[in-house]
Parts: structure tokens; sequence; C-alpha cells
């Protein structure tokens, strides 16, 4: 390779100073939220009692095309961005495909993943507004990381509710947000009422992102001077993570390239939206061929075989109604190590680009990803977050497929985090203690009709 | 800081194409390692037998200068070089200080330190010469972990003896290296000679890097086609980390600055020898005035109380005889959390250029290093590793010490690594559970005594 270029990168006054909002774009508007008593659509001011009001504003806004990234927010990005784009050479290497693979690194973040890029701006927005306190899920920890961090930065106390079995299995991630200075608890936790009902119920009970969502919700509810923040799924936290997609656009540029092929991890939507949006705006402005893909974990297929329905956000129903493929808010999914991605809904935005067919879903299974992820570690050097293992196993797939063909596509991948605090999960994988989750159309039926 | 550069990058046709070799510029050359048996001085082909040729030659050249970085590992470097400098705005707010302080990102290598700049140089030359297993000892895995990589890359089986408390406290490091394909084994184990003495005399011997070495060496030397490589101490792996302190240069000249003192941690002598080295070449050729501060371990003193002597670098005396400040090599320091620093003497370069007082050294408790490592963490997002707490710790100090002059001097520390895999350590500090660890003049007296 020695001529040849592996990383790009932008000078920090080329980091993008506006966020894409692709809902100005979108030809069928997501369809609005609903206030689940009055069956009404959403309004901003509604949203105002949890979430910091500009939030509100971003997240139903469907008229501004770029939103200024506020200037305290860049300043921190510079801390981090531009991520790297880089050409997998290594990974191309050791498939032999005719394919250009680049990924676009965000796993560099202080934090080791994406997460950061909205955490910043949600904890900046608080601040602005006079809130002191916020609060926030978090499944492995990454969301509740970064969320830590970025209330450090402005100030802010937080209080995070990160799901018992995470936070029994990893607690390194735990360690990480009290090293920042933040209260963790483990959820279901008796300091809520959602918390008490289900413990009460189901006293084993070894915690989802949507019983902590109904947690941390309450808490900011019951709490003066007190916002609630969420890390994927809401339109305005892919909305932040746009500058992902927005800096790989210049990157590519620089590589000479545009990708054929855009694949990212998924769970509530944010990485995914965040490296394809920018991207996709051109196909629906202009017509360019990409292909979009999200890759899901065969054990939470929501894309793949979930419904198109209105739908709670959390288990105990504190959220509004969604309209969103969604498993059902009571779909409790295998302990899959990639815990950012047990959730049972996708983001509104990603759900109507999916329904129009703007993009496409395809279902991983376990093995698979940890099979993906050794290869592009030995391949590349860096252990990818059990989530992201999902991205690049999608990404092999189609490479391999270029081989069958002799294409020589060009495809992206968001790798989404590093899984360095993951590595017992390895561990397992390498022992053969890891198995696949098959889910019956049954079970499925079964969830969804609960709702 | 709206308008002020934060990170400094060089394009990769930037990246140095040569390590410094600060031998060739040294007024009094380190003094000859010695055969122990004939007390002879060493000639490269004494040491073919363990490691390879190549790196034997660079070890002993006191006359080129310049060595040029083969092409196969500048295609290497590209994948993580160069590491970002960093103006640490947040840290300086926090201390609020007059100093410009700025650090060297080492932490952002898909391994987590600046170790693999070494361990590619190390398994490069092995494969190149025909090796086809490696070997080597780890204390926290740092150096084990990039060497696994790096034998991944050129091909080669990697065999590495970890000290055995590291190997059970930080079980993730193992895991890393695992997943590169590398076999690890806890130290001292009855697969060698070495091993087996040491744990007939002791049975519940914990493990040093000084024993993990003579594993380490008697593997290579019993196993055909089998090198064995060091991740520190030795002058070839310094100079192959100069290429920090060559990047680090350049950017500050990006930077506007040149710095007036120089800071790293020091446990052998690589990553401190990597960033000083560079810049010391115009204090010794110009007269510059930089100061070169290494900051050692208060429990493992050898630059601040060792004894300027001929010792042994392992355990067992299989290595030749190295004119070093040494605590003797048959101690055995506390069990402080920062195990890359746990050794007992320094490597030969540095040991000669601190007896003519062109660096200086200070020692660190454990306590204020984690102390400086989470105040770090909380301003700058990143969690440092145990052992560069060290060297913030000390660039700290020197802050606070402008702050009551009213100085801007520059400061310039290396962030040899991320702490990411031992936040345990971090646990134990903020649940209040470490101690500092004191040593009496008469232990340090009779260790030595006993080489």
């Amino acid at each position: 390779m020695s001529n040849k270029q592996k990383r790009f990168f932008l000078q920090e006054n080329e980091i993008p100073t506006h966020w894409y909002n692709i809902q100005a774009d979108m030809i069928n508007k997501p369809m609005p939220p609903l206030n689940p008593k009055t069956k009404e659509p959403l309004k901003p001011e509604d949203l105002f009692p949890v979430f910091a009001e500009e939030l509100c504003r971003q997240e139903l806004n469907q008229k501004d095309t770029w939103i200024e990234i506020p200037e305290e927010v860049r300043d921190m990005y510079k801390y981090y961005r531009s991520t790297p784009l880089v050409r997998a050479y290594g990974l191309e290497k050791a498939i032999d495909t005719p394919a250009h693979i680049y990924f676009k690194n965000e796993s560099v973040s202080p934090i080791g993943s994406h997460k950061l890029n909205s955490a910043l701006a949600q904890a900046y927005y608080c601040k602005k507004e006079g809130v002191k306190n916020i609060t926030t899920e978090t499944g492995a920890g990454q969301w509740g990381a970064a969320l830590s961090y970025a209330a450090k930065v402005f100030g802010l106390e937080a209080a995070v509710y990160q799901v018992k079995i995470s936070y029994e299995q990893k607690p390194y991630r735990r360690s990480i947000m009290q090293t920042f200075g933040a209260q963790v608890t483990p959820s279901p936790s008796m300091s809520t009422r959602a918390g008490k009902d289900i413990l009460t119920k189901y006293p084993n009970h070894q915690g989802s992102l949507g019983t902590a969502i109904s947690e941390a919700i309450e808490l900011a509810r019951t709490t003066p001077n007190c916002k609630y923040t969420l890390g994927s799924v809401l339109s305005h936290v892919a909305l932040h993570q746009t500058i992902i997609g927005l800096e790989a656009e210049k990157q590519m540029e620089m590589a000479g390239e545009y990708p054929d092929i855009i694949v990212a991890c998924f769970g509530g939507g944010s990485n995914f939206g965040g490296i394809s949006f920018p991207f996709m705006r051109h196909t629906i402005l202009e017509g360019k061929k990409t292909r979009f893909i999200a890759a899901e974990p065969a054990s939470c297929p929501k894309l793949t075989r979930g419904k198109f329905i209105y739908d709670f956000g959390d288990e105990a129903g504190y959220t509004p109604l969604l309209p969103m493929y969604s498993l059902g808010h009571n779909f409790a999914p295998a302990n899959i190590h990639a815990g950012g991605l047990r959730y049972h809904g996708a983001g509104v935005i990603v759900s109507q680009l999916l329904k129009d067919k703007y993009m496409e879903a395809v279902d991983i299974q376990q093995l698979d990803s940890f099979a993906a992820g050794c290869l592009f570690a030995r391949a590349e050097g860096i252990i990818p977050a059990p989530e992201s293992c999902h991205a690049i196993a999608a990404t092999i797939n189609e490479a391999k497929r270029c081989k069958e063909t002799g294409e020589e596509k060009v495809i992206l991948f968001n790798l989404s985090g590093h899984g360095l605090i993951d590595m017992s999960a390895y561990d397992q994988y390498l022992a053969g203690d890891l198995t696949n989750h098959a889910l019956t159309d049954d079970e499925i039926e079964k969830s969804i009709e609960n709702i």
C-alpha cells in the first residue's frame, strides 16, 4: 500500500458546522408521535417537562435542513473530531475482495464510541436552559459513559440507570461512569415506582433498556431542575450523529470515491442514521444509487421481522406513542453481548425510510458477528464493539459477494465503537461458549400483540 | 478556545521516515553491556541467538544518527500514526495555570499504547530473517497485546509470558492477546527451568517482569526458529519509540511553540526516550534549554534512589550485564497498578544521560498518580493508563509551579496509553482502597547489595 493513503482526516476548520436534518428533505415525512391519552399529535411543548426545550424542537423539526452546531459543542467536538475515515486494506486482503472497504472510526472518541456526539449536544442544551441534573439509561454503558463525561464538561450532575445484567457483566463501564463522577444505579431499582412495580412482579428481573428508560424518565419528572436524555431512537439524537456522515462525505471525497453501499449496526438507529442520512440526501435529491444496510441482531429483529405500528418507547409506557417498526415494548431480547442493540423498536425516521424502501435491513447471528469481529481485529488491529461486529459481518457478506462477481464496489461502514470493555464476550466466543438465539414467528407475533 | 486549534496531525507523507539514534550524538556514549562470564564488552553477534540480527546491530549502534524505518513498518504505522499532539485546554483550565500544556496521545494506537511502535518493528525484522515464532514477557499486558497483534500482522506465532498477578488481575488484556491469536502463559510457570526454580523456592510467587523475561529468553533459546523480543529497557526499543518525539517536534512547530519541559512516565525508559530524545538532540547539539523529567513510581525508584551499576536485566541472570541505574535484579516492587513501571532497572542510554545531568527524575506516589489521572479524565475525557498517570502528576506539579510564578511555560508530556483495561484500579482508588508504598533506605540498600 506504501503510496496509498490509509487514513483521511479533516482540519479542525473543515469540521461541519451544521447537523443535517433529513426530516426536511424526506418526501414522506415521519408520522407524528401521539399523546397516548388523547391520541393527538405531539407538539414540542408536550415534551418540555422531560427534555431540554431545544431538543424537543429539534425532535419535531421537519422544516430546517441544516441546524447549527452550537460553538460550545463544536469546541468539544475538537477534542476528538474529525474521526478518521480509514481504508481497510488489511480487511480487504484478509477476505481477498476486489471491493474497496472504508470505515469511519468512531471508536477513537475518548469514550470509545459515537455516543459522545449527541451526549455533548444534549448536556449543552440542558446547561444552557438552566438544568442542574440530567438522567438517562444505559445498556452496555457506551451511552452512559458518554453522558457522564458530557455532564462533567458542562458542570451538571448525572444519574444513570444501567441495565442490571450489564451493570454486573461489564463492571468496567460502570467504573468509567463513576470516574467521570456520575451516580450509577442498576435497573430495575427500588428507587422508582416503575422499578418497584417490575421487581414486585419479577423479583429476578435482569433489566432491559425499556425498563431503565422508564426509571430515568420517572426520576426526571419527579426531580426539580432535572431533565432526561436518551442515547438513540429519537430523531434529535440521529440529527446530532449526522456529524459522522457529514465528515465521511468530505473524507470520501478526499479518497476520490463515493460509496455504493453504506452499512451500520442497528439498535435504535442513531449510528445508522448518523452515517447514512447525509449520503441518503443525495439519493433523495439527486437519485444517487447507494444501498443503505442496517445490520441488526437476529435475536432482536425489529426491522426484518417487526411490525410498523404505534408503540411505546419504554417498558412502563411513560413515553409518547411512536410510529415505528417494533417487536412490542415488552419484548425481552436474549442476553446477547451487543447490549446496545437489545431494543424493541426503531426510530421514527428510519422506520419511515425502511417503509419507503430507501434502505434495507439484514439480521446477523451472534456467532457470525464475533467471527467477523475477530477477523477484523486481526486484519486492522482494532477490537470492535460487539455492536459494531454486526456492521462488520454485513460488510464482509457484501465484500464476499463482490469477490464472486468481480465487482469493485465501494463499501463504507461505521465502526461505532471499540470492544476493549467487552473482552469477556470475546473470551466466551473464543472458548466456544456463545450461542445463537433463534426466535419463532409465534414468539414475535405474541410480543407484538401484547402492545 | 473556538479559534484555537486543539489537535495537530501530520499528513501520512509527513510521518518521519527514519528513527533517531541518540547514541550517535551523545558526548559520553553509554558504557558497553558485558558478557557476564568473560566480562568482555558485547558484540552484536553475541546477541544473535536471542534477538533478530538487525535488532542486535541497532542495539549497539553508536555511529548512525538516523536509521531508516523499513517500508513495511511505515505502512503499518499508517494504521494509527501520526498520533495527535493535543493542547490540553481542559486540563489548563482545571488547574488554572498560565502554562501551555500539550500531550502526545499515544493511547489512540489500536492497542491502546505506544508499545506498538516497537512491536511492529521487532516482528518485522524477525519475519524478514526467517523467524517463525516470537516470544516475550508482559506485565500489565500493554506490550504483550502490541506484540500479539504485530506477530499476527507479519504471520508469526507469538508466545507471551504474563506476570501472574497481572494475568489474574487484568483478564481483559489476556483476552486481547488471545483474540489476536497469541498463546499466553502466566509466569512463573512450570514450562521453563527458570520458572520451575522460582516456583520451587517460592510456591506462591506472584511473578515479576524480571522472572517473565527469564522464561521468555529460555523459551527462545530452546526453541528452533524462535526469537525473543522486549518491550522496553533496550536501546533498540527506545530507538523505535523516537517516532513519537520526531512527530511531536513537527507538531509543536505547527503549534508555534517549543517545549520548556518534557515529561514522561518511566518503567524501562522507552516511552520516555521516545518522546525526549529527538528534542534532547537540540539540547546536545545546540544547547537548547529544555528540562526532561522522568516520572517513576515511588515504590520502584531506580532513578531517584537506585545505584548506577552493572546488573542483570532479568531475575535468573540470563541477560548480559547492563550499566544502569538499578535497584538490583531481585528487587520485588510492591503490587502497584502501574504494572509497566514495576521494573528494577533503567535502560543504558537513559542511565548515562541521567548521570550526565541531561535529564531529571521525580518519584510519584500511587495515590497522587490516580488523583492526577482522575483530574485529567474529567478535564480531557480520556482515562489514562496508571503508568501515564505518573507523567500527568509530574506535569501538574510543574504547571502549578507556573501558576505560583506566573510563567507561561510550555510543557509537553507523553500520554503513553489509556486506562480502559485498568478500571478496577480506578474503582479501588475511588473506593479509597489504594495505598502508597514507602521504601526504607535499608530495603533499597539490601536489594542492591544482593546483586
